[in-house]
């Protein structure tokens, strides 16, 4: 009785889209609002403050109209010119796929790899610099998704300022999940978004740039202006009595300021402290069940996706469609190098609850069993479990 | 970190308030029209036709403004009249509470009484019949939620109708989880609402009337009218052109129109295959971790709701609370004699999902152990997979 | 090209239900809580404390779960009681219903009448007070909305205090639209309701009961227990654990709670001060085109309902049909004693907009026109925006 | 008492964004699904295919994941290339401000321009092909929101046909308001949205793209590949099993299905009817109040949008405030060389009302009048009833 084929899961528990919160699909029913009334610009305004703060930075980040891949593009279109030499990180798909950006601007573009379980020495970075004294941009994915695993940030954001390069960071699928942001790594350009840890539906973008980044994409005479692109276009043109470059959506900006709100007032330390459960739920019920998780070690693991080894021999995109048909629970795949070979559960925003790793390490298991591969599915959810009762016992 | 106390939890699976179907609170959201309207009058008609396709009846039910209890109180007040003896058949909480309604307007009251882990035998219902051949209204509940068990309303009805009694059928917290209809079971009214299996949020009832209930409540001097518990001032006054007797409540009626129509689009008997899972795996799962079923056998166990005997010495409402604060799952508990024996899996509408079962098995299991009684968990959780495994390899 | 035949007006200007707030419906939509979960009964408590802070009480009203009509029924039931002699005040059609209630319950109903076009003084209501000494209650309706008159609810009070009777005022489509609150007209029951001025749908009553109408009540052997009747029932049984009477309509406390913030948030002198505005645009506007006020004066005219005399000779429904066949307008007619005679323009919560006055005279100027009655609509029209543009040169 | 300063406005009136459809704002609210979910990926398609329906074209169009400017955007990136000649013509600030993109990817780009109160014929366009056969590209904007004027795209359409020529249509603010589709102008590329006449909030682009077109594309070694602005990249794409490009604005997406279903559900013609009627009803008034119409003649006025000479020494800035600080109406200002001239009234999807339109005169004569300019505003009213009254008579 695979009852579920033709419905809607009953549970999303994937790397995005994530489910969004239901105060943030309520806001998004507000009434449409002509951009250029006054409450609606003061509005904007005030989403852009809520959004500086939530980012704990110094200065108001741009909100770009268009989901966080178009805002990666614009980031490398706007910072990157003819005369910068880039050295982009390399430790999964995610950072990989930015170098295709980044070479339509740059003079060059060299790279740093580490295996795609692994993550990237703020060491050897200084290394690289020290061989490379002329890169002027490092660019890095902060949590590259396909992998599941975390680059430290902080560290190599100071090896990159005690350089002098501009940093480019891409936080997307971390911002909000876990301690980023973008003063506190000396990023000159962070790019995140409303649709991961935030809960919003995808739509918008959130920028963070440096003063010094700005004055570089001023000079730049090949950034995109008047562009859907431009970074430039957006820099000041929000703030109330000046002319939006372009209509804002205006429902996701709605949406956003509730997903803002709803940050804010849960306390963001409150909110890391339920994504990192969540994904320590997670990853012990995983391997308590006897599978194995993609990252190399427990410290570079994020704790906005788990992502687990899927045994040899199982067809990959079966065993998600297993688990959604007996179980309505959906997970996401690999993508690029890690299609086929990995299997993600998302703990981000909505889905950061502990009690969904426990069913996901249960579906998962199901549908492993279902398959023929046999799991100690009870263990994986008795040390699932386990991890959130220690959590409740202490202080 | 008891970091769910002050939030709304994660999941709720109780008896009722339900969690309304997502496209239910939508339709509630509609703008709210004036109740005289021609498009809201056609629109309120339509409501009707569908709930009697729905209620698989040849004439249209009733709607009344208020959730179910009102509609129960409203049917004895207009359909008992003073020279009325009732047969009240109890099994349960709720079926010994309909007593109360029926005293007041009846000229005697007797009733037919199993233990509360029971349900009544059509049976012993004629024999009662032939000793009082002077009872004409026989009333019954049909799923006494708090018992979690099913009375044989088919076989009961048919024993009424032979005698010649009319028949008055609770079937509030049954009807859309299972096959139960106001013409199958002889019932003369049959009460129910959309606040359980339909997925709506509290607010409307809806009431199948025969023709002969018709007549006798006409018949009834003491029959509610000008009343918000009046049955006759709603019987066609919904028909367009007419005046309504109090206002409607316009946003649950959009909400009603959108759980029927989810009802029948899904096809009431996949709805019902869905419920009927959905309590096979909870019971599978309970029973296998070593906990007891509240209903003496499965055949009387409704697939609407599990309802577990609590281990002794535990106190019930702690358990709730450690389930809700640990893993952020509410349950219900008991209710008059059940309550602080037993905890309650509802299982209706959207919660009638067979992995919520298995999750619902999880955190009874997590919270008991918090509490010191052992629970084989890991067997509870597999042995309810293995019902929905085994129901996805049917044909 | 009637081309709204089987449209949704375009806007709906009635005496209820209203179009509800956006914010309101938006919040209508929030998910349905468990009754019994401890959030639901903290915001329960909350929804209570902040309508007693609307309503400017002492003590806390009592939510019914029901829509007003409900509520005055229920309020009749509870505080008359077999010893009791009634003055009913009539002053219109709800008025006048009202004793229908109160003759069930009480030893002798009185009334004192007046034309439905005209407001009971309090000196009379004192005269009669002093001819039938024996009166206990007496009832009243603030606004009658059939005539879209207010009586003198404050003076009427202090004659029944003095006398010291029971004073039961039945508020319900004044309430959020003008300066009327249970203690300043010291009222013993004090009915109203989310559906009007406060811009919700249908399905909440809220009942201010003061300390000796409570004592009566419990006094009453009569009063209405265990019954969707029952003021007692709920009295205390909001209160955070404890256990609802029956289930709350979730959706509906959701949507009231949202509206009593919007009420408090714009500031009741605001609201009410757009809701005079709009009365006052309305009326200039519709005598400036020649036609007659169904109130005897501008004094006891409310706010929040503009009633207009349909010329002799015309069909008064086939006007309202007219305007909202060509124009998408909706009108509510009269009721009663006043059907045929009026149509009635609301103004109440979101529809107490100035500007809609001025597009209501148009459309009721235009759909007279179309059936042959001649008005100087583009004089109302002016008078209508006059009134407007006046109040905009104010400090 | 300028009680809407701090308020949103009653109506709001613009040539958008404009309010979205209540169906559609409930739609956005629908649960977010994962973008790889195949009942997500059918109902893409689905929506995919309803919007070829809905542009009554032969091949279906490609959803962009940004408001129209972005998809005007990525058009001319697309389809220009080094060796083309693009003749844009030029009948208003949109139609000139094409240029700059058409600029940056063709070899020259030349223009044929008229006065932005003028249309520009086809016979026109035909002379300057026969002058400049080197032309390869043809762009028009068929409605230049900021004069309100059409261009006769059909017929310009066999022109650039005849010649052989790729004829681009920005159809942004005029699709879904009259009777304009790919295929019946010829266009190649056709780019419009759904957050004007379809009445959804701004989020997505709507591209029809004609075979050659397509082909035109992909030999384009400079047409966007792996960027926000490809049109190649999403032209297979959301075909179910396949992976889209970036994630689509899935909210945006579930708002746009609802748009297209009302379309066509109320009837295309019934739609364009509704425009066209509402349009007359405000030309009509404004002229007997006493003002000027932008466009040099009521054949080349658009259906969408009354365009209004601001009479001279008057602040186009401070008329709008007034008139939505007064009345709380919003309407739209000029824009580049109409700015300061002009104040526009939109007639879009949900705005297309023809008693909004009677209103909007109403407010403008109103705030005229407010800043000492005499206008004969009874006049204007009545004039603008007069064609609401007068389509109501017709069978």
């Amino acid at each position: 009785m695979p009852y579920l084929d033709s419905h809607e899961p009953v549970l999303s528990l994937t790397t995005g889209p994530v489910p969004a919160y239901p105060a943030v699909l309520r806001a998004m029913g507000s009434p449409i609002s002509y951009d250029a009334d006054p409450v609606f610009q003061h509005r904007y305004a005030n989403v852009v403050e809520t959004a500086r703060v939530a980012l704990r930075s110094r200065s108001p980040p741009v909100i770009l109209q268009g989901e966080p891949v178009l805002a990666l593009e614009a980031a490398a279109a706007s910072l990157i010119a003819a005369d910068d030499v880039v050295l982009n990180l390399v430790s999964g798909v995610y950072g990989k796929g930015f170098a295709s950006w980044a070479r339509r601007h740059a003079g060059e573009v060299i790279e740093l790899e580490v295996p795609f379980n692994e993550a990237i020495p703020a060491e050897a970075v200084a290394a690289e610099l020290r061989r490379r004294p002329d890169v002027t941009v490092v660019s890095v994915c902060h949590h590259d998704t396909p992998s599941g695993t975390l680059n430290p940030v902080a560290s190599i954001g100071t090896v990159v300022a005690s350089h002098g390069g501009y940093f480019l960071v891409d936080a997307v699928s971390s911002f909000g999940g876990l301690d980023v942001h973008p003063d506190a790594c000396a990023a000159d350009v962070f790019v995140t978004g409303g649709n991961k840890c935030l809960g919003c539906p995808p739509g918008l973008s959130l920028v963070g740039v440096s003063d010094r980044a700005w004055a570089k994409m001023e000079r730049n005479p090949a950034a995109p202006r008047a562009s859907a692109l431009s970074l430039l276009d957006w820099k000041e043109a929000w703030r109330p009595g000046r002319q939006f470059p372009s209509t804002p959506l205006i429902a996701e900006i709605n949406g956003l300021a509730a997903a803002l709100d709803l940050y804010l007032a849960e306390g963001p330390e409150q909110v890391w402290a339920r994504h990192a459960l969540t994904a320590a739920a997670c990853r012990a019920g995983i391997t308590a069940m006897g599978l194995e998780l993609w990252p190399a070690r427990a410290e570079i693991s994020a704790p906005t996706a788990t992502v687990v080894r899927v045994p040899p021999n199982l067809d990959e995109a079966v065993l998600r469609a297993v688990a959604r048909q007996r179980y309505g629970m959906v997970f996401s795949g690999g993508r690029g190098a890690t299609a086929g070979l990995v299997t993600r559960i998302g703990h981000m925003g909505p889905s950061a609850q502990p009690i969904f790793a426990t069913l996901a390490v249960t579906a998962l298991g199901g549908a492993l069993r279902a398959l023929g591969h046999p799991v100690a599915l009870g263990a994986g959810v008795e040390a699932s479990l386990a991890v959130i009762d220690e959590a409740s016992r202490s202080p």
